[in-house]
């Protein structure tokens, strides 16, 4: 309780707790295929080997031809051609295209040498005696994909701390690059803390309830990226949970502790943050609602985070505050996207100013778009959550939303 | 050339496939442990077998008090309670509560018999002589959860259907369901289709190219809860190529075939679709830009999609077409949310009316928000992709959009 000072706003929270652990310094790196790195983060730059294409490519099906051949032509005045061969898919022509004459070539076919331009099949008439007639004017370079137009050889087509999407993949495998260096996955030590908590497995006795915290971040930590372990139930014992959060320490990236709930428990977490090491606790106390009993700190260069006890209260807190450092500590250079789908509000919500709120939500689809369903309950229910598709989040300056109004919803998925 | 009669627009396109494969029919079921089950479909229906949670709980730190003690009671006119005892969390006490009395609780400490409501520790105050000054009144079941609050003994948590995202994992854990049954991922065949396309893993000739598409796709059928499958790079001979979709089509839930992009191989793909069997070819053509060439079909059951051999055209189809479809093959039943991040329009993008264009855009930070700087390119180019964060849609009835103007850019992520 006496810790209880100042609330944060989560924004600041997040950036002064970001700012105390340094972009990339110190990231383990391992070598691993490319078609297994998929949500991985580069670790390393590529440049290209070649261009890509490695040559000038068709992109219609047609006729090679010299632009200058075409100049004037129009149905009513065709230009006449020669048609002197075909270039074969996966082959380079030796055909050597010259004034009035042509070459079929497919899309993505090589363009034979002399030819500047490709005539569309659609702008063509066949007429006897092998030639055609072309029925438009072409300029040098139509229907043409140059060579090293995608990708110049050398140039640098990804840096480190880009995430690999499937089309990173699909580019890495197209300039031939089978293994790539990437960042390893943060390693995220998980404690519970709590007398009257249970592990999953054991049948709860009178007073007592089963872990969920342990799991539910556990496939958060997972999903974005990160490798989680587990330390188990700790029980609300202080040299227990320092002697278990310093071994967590010594081989973690991230040490996450969802403390009882309770003020002594939450005392017991500050105390161990700040005996683990300098500068010890930086936040204790967020202006949000639910989450406000979190605490952020850094102990000799390792985050730290107690969560609340509560199982909406830690996954909010997670979602804002651990899912950004794991981006951090993955590597990862680019800023989250926060991306939203807007809905209309089926109930008011009401909210106190001064403080971040975040309402979990039904999404149900009706003709006239998505209806945001507050799916109200205490911060105690897990199955609040379980029952809602995403968070809409009241800004601090507001006292409460509207029915009938438009918001943004932040989905789970 | 000659199947291209109507353009379906990409929304009728996919409703017509989607309903040629009923929901949640014939999919296989496999049993796994709920702590791996992160992103899967549940498969049966979960009630729980006991109340949630499973006794009476403190929401706070405090006493537990019979709330008709507390009518009227304020700071300047108190209650006067004696305390009795205290309740240790894990355990259910003996103590009784009757008229007068007040026990120590904790948050999620259970409430002892007799007591109706908790005071909070910041409403009371120590007096000699083992009692306390309650400074305000309470209501019945004022800081208490009570038992099955959250979910009651025997309700149905979840259906089948449902994705089981984090909190499900802490949820089902909670209730004790330690396996799970859940549909088994989709197994999706990849065919790459092209004569001049060489597996990554070789040195590309003169002509030659190396395989994209396989890749990309593959990364992204993973990541939609898929199981790729690759049947590798099939020469452009209409024989081989439905000697292999038929072995494709007889071992997977979904067939996709990336086209060699010349207009007689998209023949051959279609060609194939209706040779695997009825119905056949549903949709050849899609009003949009870029991935026209796009034929969906549907054969004994089986779905297949002939996807544009443009490596940009593949991936924007694939995202519209192959992602929901997998959504129905893993038996997820909620619509797909597409969140999208509101960004500011760095320049003019010009559009043909009537056709859906996706136009891959780059995000910027920026101290007003989002600035969506549109990533021109031929669809040849996969690069094009890697360069950029997300896609703008311009609806068919636009003929383009404006610089400055505000748009929805749906991001990869």
């Amino acid at each position: 309780m006496p810790e209880f000072l100042r609330l944060v706003s989560p924004g600041e929270a997040l950036a002064k707790w970001l700012s105390a652990i340094p972009q990339s310094s110190g990231l383990r790196i391992e070598e691993i295929e490319t078609v297994s790195a998929l949500d991985r983060i580069l670790a390393e730059e590529v440049a290209s080997p070649h261009p890509l294409p490695p040559f000038a490519r068709s992109t219609v099906d047609g006729y090679a031809v010299r632009a200058e051949d075409t100049f004037g032509a129009s149905p009513s005045a065709p230009s006449y051609l020669r048609i002197i061969g075909e270039v074969a898919m996966g082959s380079v022509s030796t055909l050597q295209v010259s004034g009035g004459e042509a070459t079929v070539v497919h899309t993505g076919g090589a363009i034979p040498s002399g030819a500047n331009a490709v005539v569309m099949l659609e702008d063509t008439q066949d007429v006897p005696g092998g030639e055609i007639e072309v029925h438009r004017a072409l300029g040098i370079g139509k229907n043409i994909i140059g060579e090293g137009e995608d990708v110049k050889q050398g140039e640098v087509v990804l840096e480190p701390g880009h995430r690999l999407r499937p089309q990173e993949i699909g580019g890495l495998m197209a300039l031939g690059k089978l293994q790539v260096s990437v960042f390893a996955r943060p390693r995220v030590a998980i404690l519970s803390t709590g007398d009257e908590v249970v592990p999953a497995e054991a049948e709860p006795g009178p007073g007592q309830v089963r872990d969920v915290n342990s799991h539910s971040l556990a496939a958060l930590v997972r999903r974005s990226g990160g490798e989680p372990v587990g330390f188990g139930i700790i029980p609300d014992h202080p040299e227990t949970l320092y002697a278990e959060a310093r071994r967590a320490h010594s081989s973690a990236d991230l040490v996450v502790i969802t403390a009882g709930s309770s003020a002594s428990a939450r005392d017991n977490t500050a105390a161990v943050v700040r005996r683990l090491g300098s500068p010890g606790v930086l936040v204790h106390g967020l202006a949000i609602k639910p989450g406000k009993p979190a605490i952020l700190g850094v102990a000799e260069g390792i985050p730290v985070i107690g969560l609340p006890g509560n199982p909406v209260s830690a996954m909010v807190v997670a979602g804002l505050m651990v899912v950004p450092m794991l981006r951090r500590l993955s590597g990862e250079k680019r800023p989250s996207l926060v991306a939203t789908v807007s809905a209309r509000l089926a109930a008011n919500i009401p909210s106190e100013a001064g403080r971040e709120d975040y309402v979990p939500a039904r999404l149900e689809a009706s003709p006239q778009g998505w209806i945001a369903d507050p799916v109200f309950g205490k911060s105690n229910l897990i199955f609040t959550l379980v029952r809602a598709d995403g968070l809409i989040r009241i800004p601090p300056q507001a006292t409460g939303l509207q029915a009938g109004s438009m918001v943004n919803v932040i989905p789970f998925d």
